[in-house]
């Protein structure tokens, strides 16, 4: 392993993807971690707030306030956004003038139309032109892209559990794009580390709830790349599952193959779209993904079956949705956008 | 209450849904438990294999072999069957020829075409005739045929959960029956008390995973009862999630709708259509269920919504897999047969 | 069972242990529930905020404001206060003196001592002569108080656990006062319903930790009872661990055995202790009681081994923190103070 | 990190402590995993079994038959036994004779005392001389042994999690030892990998229990660590109890102090005792550890309280089962055997 280190803030990093982040980067080894924030816990040491991380490069750190001059005068080359969607526009536009490369997991910055930002979220993007600039930070697909970016927009866990298993074969023109439904399962700590009392252990262990539906926000980054993927408009259907795990999110996509696609065909898209993919494991036809295989990873299990009797395909997908759902994922970008190996600091099993 | 009691046999009563069904049985106020029977555990008191019981009516109960002479001489009217699925057919022939009353918590007896038995269960029906005469035991479709019926062959837990949303809407025409997909969601006790490691603690917990797709067995039931209502071939895909928790079915079904249906229509067939039933519990458009609040009785609870941009209907539908998807469902039956309030001993919070 | 009817008013229905006790009420053929108080789901049904309670007696009811005029004018003969410690204690001053039967879930009238209650909590009582004449709602020794009582002090849910299996010991003489420890295991619901993050479904699950040692407030009840029990003071050490199940509790005791005690004057001591008593189930010596065999039911399981290398005494015991430690302990001492079966509305499986 | 490389064979690799030493293998960057055996699954693809490893270094792995000439001849330097106890005896000797070193998971070499054995094994241990020479391979303790040590015995579970606590205070005389107790609690993987029932989730989940009072196998070992530090005979009483978690022991015991000592003595030995240690975390006084904050790691987490009362100290620790508890711990004793840094592979978190 190169030698090299880059200088590295995480801005609000007491979250569950912060904290996710937080455990990847202190164990990189071409990172240096120089500052890390959080509003509530500013002048706490991080392993105070965080006790798993003592006994390593975290115990020297404190968190400190989130203001973009001390980031920028820690020496940060990169800084990483773990901040609630409408509070990360704020820093990224101030970091990205300041010089600093951003990696933001937020969904601040993942639309391209503006109009379907008004539309998910309810209010006119404050950057558009930072919005425009800004990389879809799904490696498989923009990596190129990525390598040269001054400002990433990791995607949602949902949409990357749904994009990377459908995008070889819009690609292909294998499906009918109007008959796509998904049902996607998650893990509670997706739903954030908020002191709210649906989210406490009793209303969630033995309990199982759809939520969401019909019109969850993922629904718009997830239909513009399926879009882009298909070269035409794809709209589905969407209802996400919270499950009562920690983590994992698992994805099952229904949708009906065209005229005269055979399973073959199938098949031969799917095993060879991600032969080079460092962190899609195409599992195969017949093969069912189990979240507790990917979670605590960056990969991304895919398999699939044929229904004959109805000419539908259906995939199943599984990932981290911490890890391969945000955290470990935007960290691929960076290994891409410092130019070190794609899965540096991410061969954790 | 009436105080008429019942003379009752269990048939197979150490898996989950025998034990349910004991548990439902011994608070049952017009049951008299005469007799259960359990290969591996006879000659055992009912409380020392089932800790949960002591203290009750189950205290003087002994497990005895499940022979059929022996549960005549028992004096019982109506036997419980809760065993393997081509176990319980040998029982069923026997103890209605001998005048009992017979439900059936396993498969044998749900399919009405001998072609369709032969196809998922890979072997011929051994009992043609019986599985003709044999009633499914769906008490909000069947209540009449329940009432008269020797033989009840009780529905299964996935079934249950997606049959009962769909029948109004079948039999009113508002569905595009090409259309039905359905992810369902169950806890771990559908898979039984088998000595498989892949049913432990360690690989469930933390886990989520599909299995038996495309084409598990319960598809035959399923698409045999929607058929009977939608007076049309209906195939659908099914597909099941194994989820780490003791109890507990969720559906999740898409479905286009009609040309010029409207979201009003599928509101007022769904609002209207169980009115009178006792255990359906409708909870309108845009409410979720939650399984936690269904589990131990023998509620089924349905939601759903329209998702206007791509003109489906989800339907949500939550119940307990060994309540109204196994065992509290067969006491309901029980309940008409011998002429008793419907809801008598099922009204469990 | 008697076609009696009393009428019952719940105060603060709107936590874990108000939500149970509602639940068993609803379900109470003896009992009448006129009246609910929630203040922050006032004027809300009663199944819009538990769900899980639609389709039954709770379909009719509201939940009101908890002022005592309207709990009076309801024409309830008896209050059940599921209130924080502290807010209790205002509520059943009044409604005592306005001559309805309360039975108080909170710890504010459990002790005798007003300096123990100043000790333990950091406050004056505000009603020392209510907290004299209250009575300990423990039913297995307080049985003739209880059915005289205007008010109730029902015990906690830790101390139940631990008196219950010490008391015939400590009434005998076999144990070395002074060297019992405690270890107790407690569902996440012993918590309450609060939000506050450390109660997030992603910090209890997969983690067990202990919690308010060496001084919790129950310490003080449980001393209180053992002492009286013992004839002299006792002192013990108890820890209290949270445990990732949303109810239960176990207790694991250790005592040094007297001089001359032998493993069958245990025995037969623990045996004849409760052979009368409908709710200890009394598992003897070498059997392990699991917490799943007692939630949802108001009983309490308690086996124990002789540990001769040491000459210690090991009792375990388990009870539904909601339950027996709480709210169906609660309704056993209803149960005797309006003259109705012990169990009656308490034989649930 | 230094290139060196050592190869490595290990031996029994299907259950569950096996299954965590190959993911630490696989991670550790002077580790050449040239042989993996079980008998189930020999000719199989490592990740065929262990689908979570894909995507490593595992991917060209088949799994053999166990026999020890394979073993030798893959040009293993060291082989890591994973095996149940009393099949690990026949391997040990033979690969130490044919010049491997071996650090062995099983209990069958961690006795000092023939006698001690079979009192706790039931039979003789059949090479009293191999056990003789073997280390006791806990690394706080006995670190010079193990570098030099051709055969090394790996520590148990509850025995870790009891012992590092106490050590430092028995050698400084600040316990009363015959008042020493402990409740531990255990996550269901140590269990192992079995097909049984009772270790099905439906049975695990939702369920606190003790077993294996008053004897369990552990308390050999553990009596026997405690006894060299305290320079006369301790022995303790011993309760473990089964969670419902996956992975992670907590330990809570309890010792009345010897006359004089203060809570500042026992601070200052605690504090002082493992400055030096890599993977001891002492949280302090009034810390209580949480599992989930070490599963996963090789960190074992110690705090303490002072009953001042009762006189008691209160010690609470927490690690992995699987991790310092097992795998994680033999890996440590593999650095130091053949000269790596103590924490090479083991700074995961």
């Amino acid at each position: 392993m190169s030698e090299k280190k880059i200088k590295v803030a995480i801005v609000g990093a007491s979250g569950y993807s912060g904290k996710e982040l937080l455990r990847l980067l202190l164990m990189h080894e071409n990172v240096d971690l120089v500052c890390a924030t959080s509003r509530q816990s500013a002048g706490q040491k991080l392993t105070e707030v965080f006790p798993r991380f003592r006994g390593g490069k975290a115990d020297d750190l404190l968190f400190v306030q989130p203001d973009t001059d001390s980031i920028v005068a820690s020496g940060a080359e990169c800084a990483f956004l773990a901040l609630p969607h409408g509070v990360a526009v704020e820093y990224a536009q101030d970091l990205v003038e300041k010089g600093l490369r951003v990696i933001d997991l937020s969904a601040d910055f993942r639309l391209e139309d503006v109009d379907v930002y008004l539309e998910y979220y309810d209010k006119q993007h404050p950057s558009p032109d930072l919005m425009k600039e800004a990389v879809y930070g799904l490696p498989e697909v923009y990596a190129d892209e990525i390598k040269a970016a001054r400002l990433v927009a990791s995607p949602g866990c949902y949409p990357t559990s749904i994009i990377l298993p459908l995008i070889p074969l819009l690609k292909e023109g294998l499906l009918d794009t109007s008959s796509i439904v998904v049902a996607s399962m998650s893990g509670a700590s997706g739903a954030g580390k908020k002191a709210d009392t649906s989210l406490l252990f009793v209303e969630i262990n033995e309990s199982i709830r759809a939520y969401g539906a019909p019109k969850h926000r993922h629904l718009s980054e997830i239909e513009q790349e399926l879009t882009h993927a298909a070269g035409a408009e794809v709209q589905i259907s969407f209802v996400p599952h919270l499950m009562p795990v920690t983590a994992g999110i698992n994805s099952t996509i229904f949708s009906s193959l065209n005229e005269g696609v055979s399973g073959e065909d199938v098949n031969k898209v799917l095993l060879g779209a991600y032969q080079g993919a460092a962190f899609v494991r195409v599992l195969g036809e017949g093969v069912f993904p189990d979240s507790k295989n990917v979670v605590g990873t960056n990969f991304i299990d895919i398999g699939w079956v044929i229904d004959a009797r109805t000419g539908r395909l259906i995939l199943f997908s599984a990932e981290d949705n911490l890890g391969k759902g945000a955290s470990s994922q935007a960290l691929q970008s960076f290994n891409l956008m410092f130019d070190l190996p794609e899965n540096a600091g991410l061969l954790h099993f």
